[in-house]
């Protein structure tokens, strides 16, 4: 699955961004606070205005403190996946309930220097695990191939405990960069200024598919 | 001066929304950041991207934690007018400073329980003191007249100190409210719903602008 990131995209037109990518399988809204990340993007109510102006499903990544309080929102106001970050959150398994019994998939994240051992069990509980591949805060950074161990080993645990779980990367994904992605185990895939910096963001979301299919299938 | 606020509009399409009060004096822009106020709108990228659809002057309203550190930057991405609560800052002084620095109108706002008198002697160093009128978090809130006397004691100041200073109020101004408002000696009008919740934004500017002169003229 592809999920381009309105974080490259012009925030004035958000809905024409949106329907700029119309084959994409997931839009990916990134929820900055200015204090669980520097920067502050945009919440709740662009949340539910992007609702409304779009069929795609939203992915809504919370990069924000306290999740337990906030994230169920997200789902009220009717994302299709919430995903929190393991950093924040005070009590991750009920959290994700609460998302998932406000209708969502619930997600959870690890930034790139969190290690994901301890949070194995409670995978049980979601439905995706977003692996970042940069720091979170800002669009535009290079992919960090040290984080793909990581995704392996998610992998490795999805394959061998019969979960069902997506398996999210995000961060300085491109044409060059989600084949290694894909190799390692990711099946969801962020792209921002790839698709939304390209002259044809819906082009480009079906290019960035194409690569991680061959890679996958290798 | 009106100042719409897109707090109440269709935050999918904010260029339409800019577009649709062609003649409003400035386009008030709330940022709140789920710490300052439990709500999280949205932050600096909307601006920037805001700024570059719009030839409206932005009038941000920075309700947020440790505006010292954040409110510049809103200058930079080309707010006319910067706005931060005194109840968030460290040093409201060196924040103004800074803000007029990187190219701004620098405001100072106050909560409806914060009592004026200790800030006066700062407001020389402000262009904008913004008085709320409801608690700050949501739009469509109802006005509070008990906030009036603070209103006309900043109106007496403003007068006797000879002072350049634009005069504020947020939260509640509708087409009944703004009379009471602009009698107490307020010169700016935020409104939100009443503009952006009417069948023709346009024209409700107008209106309010009709209603704010004639109490004015009284």
């Amino acid at each position: 699955m592809i999920a381009p990131s309105i974080l490259s995209a012009d925030f004035a037109h958000l809905a024409e961004a949106a329907d700029s990518v119309p084959t994409s399988d997931w839009l990916h809204v990134d929820v900055m606070d200015n204090h669980f990340v520097p920067n502050l993007t945009l919440g709740l109510p662009v949340v539910t205005s992007l609702h409304a102006a779009t069929d795609l499903p939203l992915d809504c990544h919370l990069m924000i403190d306290d999740p337990d309080r906030w994230a169920p929102g997200y789902a009220e106001a009717g994302a299709a996946n919430v995903t929190f970050h393991v950093e924040a959150a005070a009590d991750a398994a009920q959290t994700a309930r609460s998302i998932r019994a406000a209708g969502a998939l619930a997600g959870l994240a690890v930034k790139p220097g969190t290690e994901l051992e301890p949070y194995l069990d409670v995978l049980r509980e979601f439905d995706t695990l977003l692996v970042m591949t940069v720091e979170p805060g800002f669009g535009g950074q290079s992919f960090m191939p040290e984080v793909l161990p990581k995704v392996r080993l998610a992998r490795e645990h999805v394959r061998s405990g019969h979960l069902r779980l997506f398996l999210e990367v995000d961060g300085g994904i491109s044409a060059d960069t989600i084949a290694q992605a894909a190799e390692a185990g990711a099946d969801v895939f962020v792209a921002g200024s790839a698709v939304f910096g390209a002259d044809d963001p819906g082009r480009a979301v079906e290019a960035l598919r194409d690569r991680a299919r061959a890679a996958m299938a290798v």
